[in-house]
């Protein structure tokens, strides 16, 4: 069985752990487990689920001082930055706590009987039911909050589903204390072991998205990692979803009179957003475009040199350190100068300097439009609005897109604007960065291909709906029928003969 | 250019038509008005695209006499039940301007900014908008439901999506002529070419959903229909949703007390279920399991009898026929003993005579326990409901299950029964019979692959979500925001910081 090893990134040491890559034996007891748990986590209806997930929250919080130990050592990402992360991954939890105990997310729906144009129509009830097992894939650049104790697991659990998590090989001694963390949460409340489970290895997260137990898998990746788990999910018989967030540019627009008006704080805030962790964000933004004018100049020189004298960042491992140095490198021969570039020490470990590259329009070309993942970031100099359409039309679709405008900007540049990145973003953000995501209700965090490979969120309330499948009961006798499409219970909103109706409390 | 032809089920008769298989140049013409008809069709707003769905409706009511006329001639399908279509088509053009008048569709929610754990949240507004033009393949079997003037196309119209129509090769005058019909509805309201438009020719089909701008597809079809629009589809470099309503046999088990109380009243229903509309419905019970006592011996009597002296059906194409006669042979040599089987003169068309076949558990094998199109149903007798299991177990995910209860069985197994069935299939159906779907809020018509290839609904007012995608927007300026996103906007149901707010009327 081969050992699963550990590296720091800060000095590049390599570690041998307790854990070993899970073989097709111990993955078919695994899923076996997470077949067996659904009917758990089902039976402990919506109240009881809540109540995990508040318990998983609690477990998490109180392994605080470990988890976030571990996450330094596998990650290199700043203990303030990994200690906030470990509080979204208990909020995550949480918000779905109340999503369950809202209870609209089931989308219940009655039709009694009744005539129709087309005869008499019987009595229709539907809701929304788990899918059964999924698979979860670990995002290397959030080890809590898109990994093991990540939304999708969150959202997995709430929604009924038992969770086989793909720990990625960034932080596996965090995956399996943030598991153990989870599973403590489920045995406190009589739950079997099948839950939650962690497992390790390229081979084993292929054998995961074939085994014919598990009904979805969810993924925040790079593309070509949702390539190969789709080609192992195209060997099925039965396709399931994936639900991939993958790459994503994120282009920012300053308008001119934004530069003009509060340009300095618009560079302090594109310098922290686009070197925030390393770079190493999905929402990191990768293009500025900024006017070539006073305004803008001042903006890029403020820029300039804020990245001038910064340091450097411990990336997350050596293949993402030498990725980012590759293209880099790659976004320079392509045509952008080098704006600033501080020296740093690249140490024993995995440290890389954030890049500033400039390029005037129209020499933006499809290499520079391109997702860079680390501290590098674009800046599109444009002589007219009216180029922008042409640019951004040419950057691929994103997570999100951004306006920065100011009081003497025409309103109707910005209508344009927003036109042109509604069409290729899932998130419009308005004088802000698109950087810390808010987790929330109305949030949504997808985007177009190759942003998401899928019409789903993966940030926010909404994102249960991906492990949640329609049911539908036609004249079905009351006691067969699950509590939230009985005619007397009131706890939940329902759509009622077509009319919404609110819950009763 | 090649010219479509039509063929007459009843008689054989080909004729050639006015009509000619759209090639690429043709296609690129329309796709390039599709996509240019979204603003005109988004601008309408939800309450004018209701309008235009009614308007619709109107028109192909106006034209019944002749789009009636011109499907059975293509059809060879009853007039009763093609006048019934008709209707039903209306009607769904109707329910989804009720679905755009309630507004909740859209899912509006809006968090305004707040402090949060993770420190100040944004506001954050979220709704699903149109993807953009879709394409639509009719099915052979419902030249008006589930064709160009289907759910489908009514669903996409309502999210405010162009539809590009592939008409199917059964029946091209009755889908020119529906899409004459909804054109026309769209002329008087003002709006331009593209809204919707039919495309003939298999090649168009391919090349349709290959098209950059065609953001989905749906299908109502085979699962070989099916694999060759996702080939096509994985030619792109930008994957798109496929909507696939496919394969489904349609278990229905009835327990020994429902058949000793009303065996003759069953076996009429499942007659009727199993032989409308030639058998070639998608939710048509493949599979009836019939207890092995004195209650089921005579009700598998009296199906026999009314299979026994009733006459030939004429098939939809002479495909249909062929393969309809091949798979019931196959049936027959797979070790099922012909129940009933009249004899029929096939005549010049496509006529060909219903089939009762038999079998005892455990012999039901899984060539018998597939899909045969066409009205063919296999009895299952079986001796006990300990053995439904894994009888049930052994048949392909299906739409629907249904079960019949008398008042002396037992609960237990009619549970045990729904757990088993709800896992296999999207909408349990009590006493009753799987087909003639009621077309509502709270259907759902979808299931586990092979019967859809995704989580969604192809027929009730929630498939309408297979056309749209969350869009968000963080502190948006108020007037950038479509209304339904404005604080003072109150026509619709909305989220607003958590709490579902109902429409002030």
């Amino acid at each position: 069985m081969n050992v699963v090893t550990t590296v720091d990134p800060r000095d590049g040491r390599r570690s041998a752990t307790d854990l070993t890559e899970t073989d097709e034996a111990r993955l078919e007891t695994i899923v076996g487990q997470a077949s067996r748990a659904t009917r758990w986590l089902s039976g402990l209806g919506r109240l009881g689920r809540a109540d995990l997930l508040d318990a998983i929250a609690a477990s998490l919080e109180a392994r605080r001082v470990d988890l976030v130990a571990a996450a330094e050592a596998e990650t290199g990402l700043a203990h303030a930055r990994l200690d906030q992360e470990l509080t979204r991954a208990a909020v995550q939890f949480r918000m779905f706590g109340d999503v369950l105990r809202d209870g609209a997310y089931v989308e219940a729906a009655i039709d009694h009987a009744a005539d129709t144009p087309l005869g008499r129509g019987p009595d229709v009830r539907r809701m929304l039911v788990p899918l059964g097992p999924v698979a979860v894939f670990g995002a290397s650049n959030f080890p809590f909050a898109f990994s093991v104790a990540g939304g999708d697991t969150a959202a997995a659990l709430a929604a009924g589903c038992p969770a086989v998590l793909k720990a990625h090989p960034s932080h596996p001694l965090t995956s399996h204390a943030s598991a153990a963390a989870i599973s403590s949460a489920v045995r406190d409340l009589g739950g079997p072991e099948g839950v939650v489970a962690a497992v390790y290895g390229e081979q084993a997260g292929r054998s995961l998205v074939r085994h014919s137990a598990i009904r979805a898998a969810a993924l925040t990746g790079s593309v070509n990692a949702a390539r190969a788990i789709q080609a192992a999910i195209d060997e099925r018989p039965d396709p399931i979803p994936l639900y991939a967030e993958l790459s994503s540019v994120n282009p920012i627009v300053v308008l001119p009179d934004a530069a003009a008006d509060r340009g300095d704080q618009i560079a302090e805030g594109l310098f922290a957003s686009f070197t925030a962790s390393g770079g190493q964000l999905c929402t990191k933004p990768g293009l500025a475009f900024i006017p070539t004018d006073r305004g803008g100049d001042r903006l890029v020189d403020s820029l300039r040199e804020k990245v001038a004298t910064s340091g450097g960042t411990v990336l997350l491992n050596e293949r993402i350190r030498d990725a980012y140095e590759t293209r880099a490198t790659e976004f320079e021969r392509a045509g952008a100068r080098v704006s600033a570039r501080p020296q740093v020490d690249p140490g024993a470990g995995f440290t890389a300097a954030p890049r500033l590259l400039e390029v005037d329009l129209p020499g933006l070309n499809a290499e520079l439009a391109d997702e860079c993942f680390g501290p590098l970031m674009v800046v599109v100099r444009y002589h007219d609005a009216a180029e922008l359409d042409a640019a951004l039309n040419a950057v691929p679709p994103s997570l999100t897109g951004s306006v920065h405008r100011g009081p003497g900007d025409d309103a109707d540049v910005v209508r344009r604007l927003v036109d042109v990145l509604s069409a290729r973003a899932g998130r419009i953000v308005f004088d802000g960065y698109p950087t810390g995501v808010r987790v929330s209700w109305a949030q949504h965090h997808g985007g177009p291909w190759p942003s998401t490979n899928a019409v789903h969120t993966s940030v926010g309330a909404t994102s249960i709906r991906r492990f949640l499948r329609p049911l539908a009961w036609q004249d079905a006798p009351a006691w067969v029928l699950p509590e939230e499409l009985r005619d007397d219970y009131s706890a939940i909103p329902r759509r009622v003969d077509g009319r919404l109706t609110p819950a009763v409390e």
